[in-house]
């Protein structure tokens, strides 16, 4: 039996997720795989840290909101970067708040857990969009690896698709619905709702922030148009460099005259390659019937590689979730260790 | 520079389009990859055996049809068997014929590749759907790896989703379109055609062979069900055990009222987990709009994982033709030699 010792950053959904999956996988992980994963640590910002060198009590966590009812003696006086180089780890799973103009406090966490010579796996699109390839090379020259599958369409895998098999049929461009917040509002629009009671279902059903315009003005699909330029192209692209447009002045008008053409208004970002270089762009477009990205309803994403040997692939799957988002993790966990 | 010398057995379509990849790719492979690719000798039943270690004139391959044109001084006097054992090579491409009842030669092919200490690629069905398990420990013992994602929808990666990434979400149901004659035929069909008009147009245009019946009485089909049983869920079922149903009852009045409920036929693999074990299936099933395998036309092929943690999982490309399987062979051999 392998024993793998993980440090874990953020106790929100996603890591309450993550903490559910490890439990639920247990036996999967030990028969299949001869693997067995600890959690010896948790820091949260709100919560302080927590510490076992022996692997904390999972099943308790997966139970509690904050570490109110955890034992005193589990509690140490480290901020995240002593968490980080302090806990014996060897797996870093970063999963604090995205910040896509600075990438922090994301990017420092990432850094320090990669100098320390430990892997790193996170679903937080603003290290990865912003600073891939200084985390990539920083990975490279300590030995260890960086996984951020859960970035892009949770753990649907859009990165490996790209990365471990089409790479080599030469990818010429990609499409996507990257966002299901956006793809939401446009379905239920379809349905005959107006955007402001879409934008408003959203909201209720946890879909939608308050402040709504990180979704529906681009700005999360810029993110990881950012993070496939750099995972598939190799090209650096600023999120906020990219050409956007949002969904916020599409109209019910507009929906209806799409529909009698038997087209559908999507929220697509994309990349080109094109002889002036990379091409990037967020913006509303109208497809066809025929186009599998047009029978992507509700909250679903979908995304499509055009390559030189295989012509359109499409990957189609869930874009966001806890559950989700923890398959991404545990994707990349097992590509790191095993 | 790391040169991966290459022995082919075949020199048919797949052969051709092969030998072609590896042509266009040459300047990504050295710049991107490092490596150099050598294909050191091709033996084929019908034309004999070329060999020179040092690579043979792959621009000359790509242009003929048969060995007729190439130098004397490259043939030897090996059968395949031989050409395995003498030639000088690291990866053995197996691209002979198609049996699914006893996988010959093919099998022999790969056991023989694999004592040698040499890696194996295929998109040969036969072996793959009969005696993976036997192969993959061969390989294992001999400290080689075996490729075979071009065994199921040629190039699209839909082996390589499975294993590489879902797997530790757990797959419970797989349902495909594998088999793109009988969905090209369903296709003319929903368009107005008659079964036996479409099937004519299916051979004219080449999907369909003088004798369809390997496609569109399901026994392709059943043989990737097989391989995917086995890559997936490690249970072997022989293919000729599958309850296995073709398309050729199906008439226009049948696809005719599937359309005015909007529905459409479909020819179905399908493998599903139960408490009884393995259930596997090769029947025409009738799809409802919003499921993404509706939207398949022509010869497209889709696979459908359905996943504890992620739910549905669709991938939609390719799944035949000589660009389209050699993109599949490129893919393996990354894999192998990365």
């Amino acid at each position: 039996m392998k024993i793998i010792k993980l440090g874990m950053i953020g106790f929100g959904n996603v890591a309450h997720g993550f903490i559910q999956a490890l439990i639920e996988k247990k036996t999967f992980f030990r028969k299949e795989m001869g693997l067995e994963f600890l959690v010896t640590s948790i820091t949260d910002i709100r919560y302080g840290t927590i510490y076992d060198p022996d692997g904390l009590p999972v099943e308790k966590l997966a139970s509690v909101r904050d570490f109110s009812e955890m034992d005193q003696s589990l509690f140490r006086e480290w901020n995240t970067i002593q968490m980080i180089r302090n806990a014996e780890s060897d797996v870093i799973i970063e999963l604090s708040y995205t910040d896509l103009k600075t990438g922090e406090p994301a990017v420092l966490h990432c850094q320090e857990a990669l100098l320390s010579g430990k892997h790193v796996i996170t679903s937080n699109k603003g290290p990865i969009a912003l600073h891939y390839s200084m985390l990539k090379g920083l990975a490279r020259d300590n030995g260890v690896k960086i996984g951020c599958e859960g970035t892009v369409m949770s753990g649907t895998p859009a990165l490996r698709l790209a990365t471990d098999s089409l790479l080599p049929t030469g990818i010429t461009e990609i499409k996507g619905i990257l966002n299901g917040t956006t793809n939401f509002i446009l379905t239920e629009m379809e349905n005959g709702s107006t955007y402001d009671d879409a934008l408003k279902e959203a909201q209720r059903l946890g879909y939608a922030e308050a402040d709504p315009s990180g979704d529906v003005e681009g700005f999360d699909t810029a993110g990881k148009i950012a993070i496939l330029a750099h995972l598939v192209f190799g090209t650096f692209i600023k999120p906020e460099d990219i050409n956007r447009e949002g969904i916020s002045d599409i109209t019910l008008e507009d929906i209806r005259d799409a529909q009698k053409a038997n087209m559908h208004w999507k929220l697509i970002g994309s990349l080109k390659k094109t002889e002036k270089g990379l091409e990037a762009s967020v913006k509303p477009v109208m497809l066809p019937e025929d186009n599998p990205l047009s029978a992507i309803r509700g909250a679903g994403n979908a995304i499509q590689y055009r390559t030189d040997l295989l012509g359109e692939i499409t990957l189609i799957g869930p874009g966001a979730g806890r559950k989700e988002t923890a398959a991404a993790l545990i994707e990349d966990l097992l590509h790191i260790v095993l």
